[in-house]
């Protein structure tokens, strides 16, 4: 749908390019009224900095998010209304952010000098005034919420079976948490900012995907040593696969227990039925479940690592049951954790993991995904299911739910979710991981017989884990940092330059502690999954204890003619590629079967 | 269409009557939002009164420029803003200029006094939310994009041969630049704002309509003298239709030489092919050419007198060509500045050129004519063209633009138009006339022996050419003032109430310089056209050197399936009423031909 909102320039008033028109107009058919409120330049917590400049910087991006949340983008702007405490006429400091958040387009504007505004700290306000093209109803047998893999998966499932299909997507782009970009456009040097990791044996659904899409794949480097940053921050090494040496043999025995521990654990559950095989491991904490087996101070920091780069969280906070019972969807803890084949990270994209996503796409009908418009309700009413999303509303007698369960509450369900499933979409937390990926010209931890990973007992990390995440045939050379967990959610209260300072200081002192000439990077990428509007946070919602015990039925359950999707709906590799790809598979057959059923 | 703000007086609050409403809701079906940017109390130039009430004024102007450039009127206005500067509320200033603005609509509005605004001189702003009623998409064969005389020809004969019409026009009112207003409402005495004179032979399709329309005549007043005023003010007289005597026998000669010198020129010119005809006149200014043909001053300033009158532009701004073959499309420079029988200014309407056009829509079946829907786009796809207009769209076979081709910028194009047509409307320039109408009880200038024609040579003018323009069966007596060219322009920036004493001032002491008892003028009439969002200048477009040889191939070129009239693009009687009507005959006829035509 091409933009609606046109500048228009009266004949004989003053040429108000290039930042407002004097008049917006929405032309081109039908269109959504949305209103912000005054977004003033705080950041999440509530607080002002005290320069002007960075309450600017704040109060467009608050804006941004106001738009992203209801499926606008900057062309719907119609209006926008600023109010600005001290203002001085010839020292026009919002002009410069107005113009980067406009990005040439023009909407109708006006500039309010105020005494003050709601709060002493507040100089800058801006309000906007926007209208969504709409396009018509469309009647389609599926509505697919969220085009991420489990979605698109489910999407071509159902398609394949011969019935109509719409993917409505919140984001402006496929692939939900498979998001790949490329360091200058073209130049072919993916990273991945969200998903990275398959493997070609035990995730079998991902693999035939990829082989089917003809993806080029890369085996994880796991050749040399691991770089060891203990609790107190001193470096050592090991050889990937053995256990850390320069630690102590106390600490090293309180981390294999420990590990032996979860391992034998896990191997108990049943990944079908969780809550009979283990439920009295749901009324711990993982931190507390440590401290009864034994656990001590390295055993703890060993399972921090494992919950910061596995879920973004710490051991305290998620239930021992859901903790083990995720492992044991990938095998157990030591296959999940293994980098190597059979493991959880053993083979990467060429082109990054979103050549998944792209690649399901492209085998469905032209049009069936539409972006940019997240789906506000859902309303059952006798066969039919009314879908208002913000781009144009649909029709359908099915539908599938692909978004995160702490999402769900984005969605007004009419009738409302059964009791179970919203309180367990309430419970459930989403972690905090930050992959800041550093690019190099060359893999020179390599030259240092290091295999690229660092694992750090560093309570504050930031980084608890690197990874090589180099793609050589592309000259790509990069290494992933975890900033994750409470250490992630610590760094994240910097400013981006301050945050890769850091993460590049740690990995001098790690991975370059005996190189003296480490180059400088050429580039980063970072996405902060936890402040992204259709993430919430990443990888997979986690359980606190009593959840699983009293909710977990719900986690699959229908509500009428609404199914339910996504990894961590998955039995097999939750949180994984893999498991939404099972996902969307177990939701397109219910669908299917559910269609293809007589009406009795 | 139905107005569809309507304000809601809510029980229990004050009355906000007569200046708002509380509520101001959007009724009646759909509505196309358009939204202001706060508009201020500057000029064109961007400068600011000191005076706040001028400011408000002002204010208010370019708030209604807003309008009018989106197709809205104050009754789309759902809510006002206003913010003052140092507000008084014991000295409320808006009120009055606000309820004059409002004619008695009452949006819902806020008041907001603020410490400054934008730039140190501005004291008020203004900004319009703004609800356009939309009517259902029509399909029709044709759609014509403007009501004046060409479109409405155009329109009548398309509709005559059998196929459905729609006339887009952007203003609030058919006619274009006929239009003809009463000094009090219902008193018969109509002047002409804009065009106003025809003849009844070589006009003969103006003629023609105005006999079918059985439109009283008026025959203009040629009995008498002229009064010519020299280029140092000095005055003297003249009978019309000989030559001035009182400029001194080397000034006569040089006016003379110089017509006879244009004249010849003009009448070697073919007018269905100028450029192969005269394209080395094409290389000059009209001024430039003067020159080299020997005109000295008064040669000059007597041909100033002809640009400014019947282009409102000076003889430096156009080409020679264009200048002649616009004289030789009235027969030449001699028949076309006449008064009198075949002569350009023969014949003037009892009441007023506008009837002409209300007579053509009179003939045109009901419905068929859109107000205050200025087009914003035409998109050709495959066999249809999809228009864009304030008020609603239309779908349709063929589109017949006679709108003047500076303004074809207006208009978005898609696909663009041809880059040798956009060269044309880029090139040509739109003149300034302001005709300056002063009504008065009786034709105290004819008891003198005068005929009402004033010719001055003072370069700053105002006037360069009064004409008697009264209707003496409905007793409207008026001398109308082509206040135009550079001095024009200059008058445009002095108030209003300022101009028409100059212009008085200039007539007392020409018309006037033997009577001392000049009565007082009763009324006055103007339009500044050159400020008019629809015309932008008047009367006709005029090219400068080169651009003739350049692009007038493109002038009547069709674009896929759209057409072009307009009295610029006619062979005879350019930048008249006759040369509309022929323009609107050709589009007419080629978009019959075309729609007949079988399709192979």
């Amino acid at each position: 749908m091409k933009p609606v909102v046109v500048p228009t320039d009266p004949h004989g008033l003053f040429d108000s390019r290039p930042t407002f028109s004097h008049v917006a107009s929405v032309l081109g058919g039908p269109s959504r009224i949305v209103m912000t409120a005054g977004q003033v330049g705080v950041d999440e917590n509530g607080q002002a900095p005290a320069d002007i400049k960075d309450q600017y910087t704040l109060a467009f991006k608050n804006l941004t998010r106001c738009l992203e949340a209801t499926g606008a983008t900057v062309t719907d702007i119609v209006k926008l209304v600023y109010y600005i405490v001290d203002y001085d006429p010839n020292n026009r400091l919002h002009v410069e952010p107005l113009v980067q958040f406009l990005q040439g387009h023009r909407p109708a504007t006006t500039l309010v000098p105020v005494p003050c505004l709601a709060r002493p700290s507040f100089k800058f306000e801006v309000e906007a005034y926007v209208a969504i093209p709409q396009a018509p109803l469309q009647e389609v047998d599926v509505v697919v919420v969220g085009a991420g893999l489990s979605g698109l998966k489910a999407a071509y499932d159902v398609q394949r079976a011969g019935y109509s299909v719409a993917v409505v997507e919140a984001r402006d782009r496929v692939g939900g948490k498979t998001w790949s970009v490329e360091h200058e456009p073209g130049d072919g040097k993916y990273v991945d900012r969200g998903a990275a990791w398959i493997n070609d044996t035990n995730q079998s659904e991902v693999y035939a995907l990829a082989q089917a899409l003809g993806l080029g794949l890369v085996v994880q480097n796991t050749t040399g040593n691991v770089v060891q940053q203990d609790r107190d921050g001193s470096v050592s090494q090991f050889l990937y696969g053995s256990v850390p040496d320069g630690i102590g043999v106390a600490s090293v025995d309180d981390m294999v227990k420990l590990r032996d521990a979860a391992e034998a654990a896990c191997q108990l559950l049943d990944i079908r039925d969780p809550v009979r095989t283990g439920g009295h491991l749901d009324t711990q904490t993982l931190e507390e479940w440590i401290r009864s087996v034994g656990g001590g101070p390295t055993g703890l920091a060993s399972a921090t690592v494992w919950t910061r780069a596995m879920l973004g969280l710490e051991p305290s906070e998620m239930s021992t049951l859901f903790f083990l019972n995720y492992c044991k969807s990938g095998g157990g803890l030591l296959q999940m954790r293994s980098d190597r084949k059979d493991g959880g990270q053993y083979l990467r994209f060429e082109r990054g993991t979103q050549s998944l996503s792209l690649g399901l796409v492209s085998l469905l009908k032209a049009g069936t995904v539409v972006l940019s418009s997240p789906v506000r309700s859902i309303t059952q009413i006798d066969d039919k299911i009314s879908v208002v999303a913000a781009r144009g509303d649909f029709v359908c007698r099915r539908v599938i739910v692909s978004v995160p369960t702490p999402l769900y509450k984005e969605i007004s369900f009419n009738p409302p979710l059964p009791a179970a499933k919203a309180a367990l979409a309430a419970a459930n937390r989403l972690g905090f991981i930050n992959k800041v990926i550093v690019r190099y010209d060359k893999p020179w931890w390599r030259a240092h017989g290091l295999c690229g990973m660092l694992q750090s007992f560093v309570k504050d990390g930031p980084v608890s884990v690197t990874r090589d995440s180099s793609v050589d045939a592309k000259n790509q050379f990069s290494l992933t940092c975890f900033v994750a967990g409470s250490a992630g959610r610590a760094a994240s209260k910097l400013s981006q330059a301050e945050r890769f300072r850091v993460v590049v200081d740690q990995i001098k002192a790690t991975l370059g502690a005996h190189d003296t000439k480490v180059p400088p990077p050429v580039g980063f990428e970072e996405h902060q999954w936890a402040n992204d509007q259709w993430a919430q946070g990443c990888p997979c919602p986690a359980a606190p204890p009593g959840a699983m015990s009293q909710y977990e039925h719900a986690l699959r359950s229908v509500h009428g003619k609404i199914h339910f999707v996504g990894t961590e709906t998955a039995y097999e590799w939750k949180g994984y590629m893999d498991g939404a790809l099972r996902s969307g598979i177990r939701g397109a057959e219910e669908v299917v079967r559910a269609l293809a059923s007589p009406k009795l």
